[in-house]
């Protein structure tokens, strides 16, 4: 009991620092009750009091409870095929630190790069007196992750193929640093949806789809702030519907998947752009858009027109509060805006009064470390003076 | 703890009788507190011991425990176009006693169908001493209800619009009947799913996605034995998912949905019948196929392909254990699984081995009350101790 109230209590203030009246209203706790709590938290190290600046308005302002800024982190690393970051992510969803390392990895060995997360580790101070107390880490990698035992089942791009990869991290990070963190670890879209449906666009909302735009479209459903894993852990990859069962065959073997018609080569194909230009092409494209190229503009209709059609299938099966868009959808929507949200009117479902928002997401490029550290920090804070009393 | 551990033996023997030994195997607890627990829900009257036959194998058989027969009950109403049904559903999911009334209903008023649902309570005991004890009522309709306030937003096939539709017959069973029932409501599909996921086919299986088939292509989506709502009640409309973009106009206002290609009318149209034949023509349809009529087996075919694409899709969006097809699909489905599962292989997602059984329902017609009863025997039997003293 008193465990989950200190976790209700922590869940508030990780997304805002309150009054306690706020508390006690957000919680439906007593103030004494609340009184203890704060006190507890507050022995663990995890939260103060701050009084804010007065604002020229009558009486003085209440305190504010929030987190202490760095007392407690999670290790977050994301590994993609052109940039391996590493980072220290705080209770609050925001970085402390980051160490970045630019370079073609599709070659790597999983070993030679835990060795490089154990070295940039290092170098945002794990291990050294200076460093957080951590809880643990989490990965973020674009492949598969089998829910059973946490092995990346296939990374296709990395090249991967069944790899113990948390295990392997923990390993390394004890021997090289002497540090020992459990270590959890996540498909990246998985991770971007966490992140921007606990501190990013999404906050607040209950059900999140979340969709993220590359070579591969990839997704995940996320309810209450959790994943939805399905049976084995696959849920979410709606790249993969079914959408035009006699359209072009997709990279995953199948004909007239999602992700032949919204997926970056499509868009750059329709473009006459290089379907193979990779990210280069895809920031000529944005700059198209921005100078309004007619030709662009063309193809993100039309591929907004195909997002449409499959977003208003998606409501229809899965009902969100919110579809958040990511990856190179992300500066792209609002050029494709107007023709998806006219098939998503054209097409919907005629007795339901119901529209489902489509945003783009916003937390860029650190989305995937907040939401690697989001996978032990949530474990970590529902018992809080578990994890602070023992660490990761 | 002590009604969360009520509630898991009692979640154990609503599915089968079992020995003590196993009921502590798989809940976890010790000999001594299931002592405890047993005998607590014996002195509620919900269960007892009763020593099975002599086998002929050495030893005594060991006592098991089960639910007493008849002792709790819920009263279920299945409000169908052109059946009204009412029966009494005791814990094991079994139905007690079933009052029918078959007659078009397409006119007939909510309060009018309120007061037949109140007399055919009568006659199957309700109100009188015979009666075992009710946790509440549940009620099963052809329309989408709305998550909030339980009202059927709409129901087209009965003419109903935004009716209060439990609240209606929990009043009118108290002023006919004297008795005083909460009533719970949900849509046909729904507890369709419900009931084969808890007692049919799908009994033992964490994540089931549940297809029914008639004019409309309804479904539901289980979850560890609870319906995944969305975030206003409607998931799992998987009928509208948009399959075939340049398809057939569907009822729902859109184009090419799952249903304008897997729905009654595409079939019958299919195998060269009248599409608005309703359940005489899936009848005369079902005698084709089992003499082997090449115009019904090639339009079964045709429909099981496109079952495939759509199914292959789900997989990826869902990642479900099983799905279960209901309604015309369930007589159907063996003259359909072949071009059906062509479809699933062919179009399954490369890096994951994985194979999603497909089977029909086992239910039948008994599905909707036993699907309508778990709406408030699952909420009962949570506090046992609660709903047998107080009622529902």
């Amino acid at each position: 009991m008193r465990q989950n109230n200190l976790a209700s209590v922590l869940d508030v203030l990780r997304r805002e620092s309150v009054t306690r009246s706020a508390l006690v209203a957000s919680t439906g706790l007593t103030r004494s009750t609340m009184a203890g709590l704060v006190a507890e938290l507050a022995e663990l190290g995890l939260i103060d009091e701050i009084t804010p600046v007065a604002t020229g308005r009558p009486g003085r302002p209440s305190p504010l409870v929030r987190l202490v800024p760095g007392a407690v982190a999670a290790l977050a690393i994301d590994v993609s095929v052109t940039r391996l970051s590493v980072g220290l992510v705080g209770l609050d969803g925001r970085t402390i630190s980051v160490s970045e390392r630019d370079g073609d990895r599709s070659n790597e060995s999983p070993h030679a790069t835990a060795d490089a997360v154990a070295e940039m580790a290092q170098r945002i101070g794990v291990g050294s007196d200076s460093c957080p107390l951590l809880v643990g880490a989490g990965v973020a990698v674009p492949g598969l992750v089998r829910e059973r035992d946490a092995h990346v089942v296939v990374a296709p791009n990395l090249g991967w193929e069944d790899v113990a990869f948390a295990e392997l991290v923990a390993g390394t990070i004890e021997r090289r640093l002497g540090v020992c963190l459990s270590v959890d670890i996540g498909n990246e879209a998985d991770l971007g949806a966490l992140a921007e449906a606990r501190f990013g666009v999404g906050r607040g909302t209950r059900n999140v789809v979340y969709i993220h735009g590359d070579i591969g479209v990839g997704g995940s459903i996320v309810v209450d702030g959790a994943r939805f894993p399905g049976g084995s852990g696959y849920a979410g990859e709606v790249g993969h519907m079914v959408i035009n069962p006699y359209g072009s065959p997709c990279r995953c073997g199948a004909r007239g998947c999602w992700e032949t018609e919204v997926g970056e080569r499509a868009l750059l194909t329709r473009a006459g752009l290089d379907p193979t230009g990779g990210s280069a092409a895809i920031d000529a494209l944005v700059e198209g858009a921005v100078s309004g190229d007619p030709i662009v503009l063309a193809a993100l209709g039309e591929t907004g027109r195909w997002l449409g059609i499959g977003l208003a299938g998606l409501i229809n099966v899965l009902d969100p509060d919110l579809f958040v868009l990511g990856g190179m959808f992300e500066p792209l929507l609002p050029f494709m805006s107007e023709c998806l949200e006219a098939e998503l009117m054209e097409r919907r479902f005629g007795p339901v009064e119901r529209t489902v928002p489509v945003v783009a997401a916003e937390l860029g490029i650190d989305a995937l470390l907040i939401g690697a550290a989001e996978l032990v920090l949530a474990r970590a804070m529902a018992d809080p003076a578990g994890a602070v009393t023992f660490g990761g």
